[in-house]
């Protein structure tokens, strides 16, 4: 019996295996998050596809430490479960809510069963490297890898010597939607589709995955299996399958339901491989098997598909270069930036169609299409990124941005598939949009961008879909608030920032009035500062403020009232946007240095929660306090940030959580989305080179050191010359050539 | 409150309405058989049509008497039911188990409410005539009308001013089988696929129907439902729809699940029509919306269709004309004869596809493919009324089976929609092929059939599909009692009669080893006559008789050793083709006649089951007491057939109830299935003037006339000529002309 000890042990083993390697893609250990609520997941996926293959080990056992279905779970995997009931085909990676994380393919052996609570089985020898996953299931003896390409999964089963059998599980699955539909094409092959969606239960944002699946050998037999609903009476009685799952031998025509499966029977010799092919489509069967026939063309190999994956990943991981620093250091370097190139992911296939944002059309695109937009979470710093090291792929996710408004009207919150979730609150889509155009990425159509956002950041009544509480928001400058737990204040927060995004683009269009209006509204965080506490703090509808208030109250995402997942000291400092205005507020530099300094000292910091994740950095606006910035980073980083499964602070939240940490070790952090400014701090390795793509940057490289010992900064050379600031522009930053942090 | 009472005297009223009319059509009340477990509804249907949109009013609420989730149940309407869920689409009329019956159709008014316990509702004013049925809901004060074409409904649905709903419930009906899958192709059009089948449950005995649903008023608002799969804890808390009935708004893509629908929702003004078409086809969606375009061409109103299905009915009735008789009388007549136009229907889509038998294959044909074979049945009676008056349809329903045999390798037992559901027992096709041929319809090709019957009879093992007992028939000449309810009995008897078919039909071919071969087999059923109680009896396999015997066990469906759905009274006279052999072993006429005689008197006889149907012919085998038959068949139909929704015996078994009253109200019955011969007793009316095919009979007409007064015959006059004997033959009352029966 495998315990969790034990697997922890075998995978840091495992990654010990690539650590001696010398590429950056050795470095990468995909079971860093797959505990800890981190909620990524060790499966087959290359960079931003839409595929990914990933064992399914969530359901369907009591020696599962984590059941999907006895607690709010949103992660096909867990590293500490036991029990495997498949390899789910397209998942979401680092998100909050449970989702996608279907079309379940199990190899089995030995008589067919079909129900995943008695077909599972534990399993040994995982092996995780981007692009590849594989195990050994103890029930069965069976070998199983995965790979992917963009739009399409291969997996390779090899079984023993007698009768073999593969599932496509269609009726279980991480997604709270339900209802599929499938039907053998030919022996070897079946196409369908599924309904997913539900996201954060959100009833209506649902939407349809298609695909096609092939073997490559002819079954001995083959058919459907359905759960059959109970009956009651005289019918239970004379129908034995009530209640029940029900094998369907001997049709093979469309086969729909809530619970339904395909499935196959094979005689096997010993050490023989059968290998299954998936292709998927947000847009039509057609489609999905237009991308498998693309992507593994006649005559594709397993292995040219792992090699294929691996060499992508290495290029991606390529483009930056650490030297200096630990193993260690390196290993969470380099799976931090492969976490941030799962999402967002494309969605359009490879003919370039896709599904309309919040509509019935399918479009069709001469570039990448993405989707997966949590943007809550990843426009405080994972875009940052982006526009910087990866500008082509922010150029498009930026573009996809303003083709949903285009499409639905609105710019998104939370897309997902196509569909708004509504998920979280705030404006999100302006600092990411501005933030970019700021910096220079400019390739789009920044009149109608600016169109769509003064759209949200003006429309009036509870229709705005990015600010259903605009109306108080603009009559008041706050929004009050009107139910226990409505998170107004979070609300206000992101619309402040939103509104400081708006005017700074406002005025470098030129949009003089506009600017001052956006201004004016982000200072509106003033009404929420109460000098009893020291805190923000939630303001009724009369003026008055809420009471009786307890600034603790919202640890552990507990409720509290105007607050969202957090209390009142993980907003408190979130004023991105005025930092000295808020320290003026707080009685001057000290004071607020000092409260600051408290949050952390008393715990009361949640490093896995975005509100408050750039704390750290805000020391450094203060002369003379940069060295707690300094501090606080380097602590972090080691203590929430390894190369163990639990090696992130918390929800990965799409690239956020590992963002924070390749900024924080490459020595600059953007603490203020919308404005291109980074906070310098002390990078980890002790070379750095980014590769730059001249076609934006006009440059082709950023070199950064780090010299001297292990103590704080002591002085910054940009392009050789002294710096003497810890605040650095995007535009310096780009075109330094070289930044030297020598250490004391 | 509508009570059954005033169910019932609505009904008659409604048909006395029609009796005063003069056409054929006028005569027929489709509310006969709707009780009494008659199992005929009441729906819009034309002659042979796949189509039926029928008042589904079986399940949902208390005040039914009758739910088909409590009991065993088959028919999608009983009379004395009152709350309607829908109109569902596609049924079998007369059949013994539950399928088909989906595609429920429903409109209500006011707020959307898709849950069928509550949008159901009570109804008056129900008229139904061949092709048209119509009510009106009292909950809604909504008028419903439906009509049909061969493959193809249109309903209209008058509205009051508000808010008018269409419901199209995919996920209850008839049918044990659950799944569907549906999508909008615009506002105004859906398309879908439900699974059907477990007929009897056999649970591979499962097919899909295809269907394209057009309303002619582009909906306020459309979408779907789902029933949700229930969750548990945290997951129910989140989740409002765990469990319920979840309204889909803004999604229109594919759905599948167990319990998914469609509904639009309308602005309606006072008085407003909302007509609604659809096509369904069992090959594809593409076929059904051919089917729905080919008979309901663009422009195509209600009343053309419904006086379309009614001109066809009235042509295809008005191949028999009778005269004189009762109101009454002929109100039975015309209603046998319009139930006898129900099943088998066709299968093909307008463009000669359909679902190959038993296979995957889409086929063509460019003539009518029959389906709803319930042969145990319809070989004893039905299908010779069919070789006689509709020659074109019993050729085609005989070419239908023999490709049947082409494509599955086996002749059909109990077919439904392309799958063998191995219902009843015995070898059916067998007399219906030789009967037809023996009569002298031979354009088919009898080698390939004969082909096909020997293989049934010879080939040994349990695998022979129609006769899994054969290996002890063939050595031992009969099937011992394997287990305590296996039906051995039954099975033989059915073994002998079509054994004795094939013995003639063999002889006919000169196949004289053969005949003798299948005479002496047919001649076993002597085995079973037990002296003791003077009937069949169960034999064990060591060959003494099984006991303790009670002759009378199995009557009303209660189980019994040997025989099926009755007793050994029911089946001891079994033996058609060997009537006086059996008086023979009896002991000679008397006996047989005072046995047979006493299985009336003692309340034995069963007329509504098969096996013993033909009884009452049985004493015109034996001179002097023809009188019998005459009184006993006199008493039958006044007894058990009426106008009444009781107006049947039982079951009407599709078809085979009716057509024991039409020959019996003709004067004449088919007592042994695959002998081309009849028995002769009173007719009912005056004058019988059956139309007959030169083409197929070389002659055009057949007149029965009864002259004198109300006792028994007194004499017989074929062609003018008196005839002295009870029996005729096929060929003589072919070409008689006129038949007179003289009584006194």
């Amino acid at each position: 019996m495998k315990t969790g000890k034990n697997i922890l042990m075998g995978i840091a083993l495992t990654s010990a295996l690539f650590v001696s390697a010398q590429e950056p893609v050795d470095y990468v250990n995909p079971f860093v998050g797959t505990t800890n609520y981190g909620t990524t997941n060790p499966g087959a996926v290359v960079p931003q596809g839409m595929m990914s293959a990933t064992p399914f080990n969530v359901m369907g056992s009591e020696d599962n430490k984590y059941d999907k279905d006895k607690q709010w779970w949103s992660t096909p995997y867990e590293v500490n479960n036991k029990y495997l009931t498949g390899f789910s085909h397209v998942n979401l990676s680092g998100v909050g809510c449970p989702d996608l994380g279907s079309l379940l393919l199990m190899p089995t052996s030995g008589e067919l069963n079909v129900k995943y609570t008695q077909y599972g089985s534990e399993y040994t020898d995982e092996v995780a490297v981007p692009g590849y996953y594989s195990n050994m299931l103890t029930k069965y003896g069976i070998k199983c890898e995965m790979t992917a390409t963009p739009r399409t999964s291969r997996a390779r089963f090899t079984f023993h010597r007698g009768q073999g059998n593969l599932l496509m599980n269609l009726g279980e699955g991480l997604t709270n939607e339900t209802g599929a539909t499938v039907r053998f094409v030919n022996d070897r092959e079946i196409e369908g589709s599924k309904l997913l969606g539900t996201f954060c239960y959100n009833p209506q944002a649902v939407f349809p995955i298609y695909f096609v699946m092939r073997i490559d050998k002819a079954p001995a037999t083959r058919g459907y299996w359905k759960l059959q609903r109970p009956m009651q009476g005289v019918e239970a009685e004379w129908d034995g399958y009530s209640g029940k799952y029900k094998l369907y031998t001997s049709y093979s025509k469309e086969m729909s339901g809530d619970d339904v499966g395909a499935w196959f029977t094979f005689d096997t010799t010993e050490g023989e491989a059968i290998e299954v092919s998936i292709g998927v489509s947000f847009v039509s069967i057609e489609n999905a098997r237009l991308n498998l026939e693309t992507e593994q063309p006649a005559g594709t190999t397993f292995d040219q598909i792992r090699a294929q994956a691996r060499k992508k990943w290495n290029e991606d991981l390529s483009r930056i270069l650490v030297e200096g620093g630990t193993e260690e250091q390196k290993g969470v370097f380099y799976t931090a930036l492969y976490h941030t190139m799962i999402h967002p992911n494309i969605l359009q296939d490879v003919n370039g169609q896709y599904p309309q944002m919040e509509g019935d059309k399918i479009l069709t695109t001469d570039r990448n299409r993405y989707t997966v937009y949590s943007l809550w979470d990843t426009y405080r710093n994972f875009h940052q990124l982006m526009t910087l090291v990866y500008p082509e792929r922010q150029m498009d996710m930026v573009r996809t941005m303003l083709d949903m408004y285009r499409e639905h009207g609105w710019f998104p919150k939370w897309e997902l598939y196509g569909r708004e979730t509504l998920t979280m609150e705030g404006d999100p889509s302006i600092p990411v949009i501005v933030d970019t155009w700021m910096k220079g990425l400019r390739d789009f159509d920044i009149n109608l961008a600016y169109e769509g956002m003064y759209k949200s950041a003006t429309t009036p009544g509870k229709d705005n879909l990015m600010r259903p509480d605009i109306d108080d928001y603009i009559a008041k400058g706050y929004c009050p608030l009107m139910e226990q737990y409505d998170n107004s204040v979070s609300h206000a927060l992101e619309y402040y920032i939103a509104d400081y995004s708006l005017y700074t683009l406002a005025k470098a269009l030129g949009k003089t009035e506009d600017a001052k209006l956006f201004y004016d509204r982000s200072m509106g965080y003033k009404h929420y500062y109460c000098k009893e506490f020291g805190t923000l703090r939630p303001i009724l509808p009369d003026g008055t403020f809420y009471g009786p208030f307890d600034p603790l109250q919202g640890a552990n995402f507990e409720p509290s009232p105007g607050f969202h997942e957090g209390n009142s000291w993980n907003y408190t400092f979130y004023v991105p946007h005025d930092v000295k205005g808020l320290a003026k507020l707080m009685g001057g530099q000290k004071r607020f240095v000092n409260k600051l300094q408290m949050v952390f000292d008393k715990g009361y910091y949640d490093p896995a929660n975005e509100p408050d994740i750039a704390y750290p950095y805000l020391f450094s606006y203060f002369k003379g306090e940069e060295w707690r910035t300094q501090k606080l980073v380097k602590e972090l980083l080691a203590k929430h940030y390894t190369t163990k499964p639990d090696g992130l602070p918390g929800n990965e939240d799409t690239g956020t959580m590992s963002s924070w940490a390749i900024f924080s070790m490459m020595g600059f952090y953007p603490d203020c989305p919308g404005v291109p400014e980074y906070t310098l701090t002390t990078p980890t390795f002790d070379k750095i080179t980014i590769k730059l793509d001249p076609a934006y940057w006009g440059t082709d490289k950023l070199v950064i050191r780090k010299e001297g010992g292990d103590g704080y900064i002591d002085q910054i050379r940009l392009g050789g010359k002294k710096y003497s600031k810890y605040r650095l522009t995007h535009k310096d930053l780009i075109h330094a050539g070289e930044i030297t942090f020598v250490c004391k």
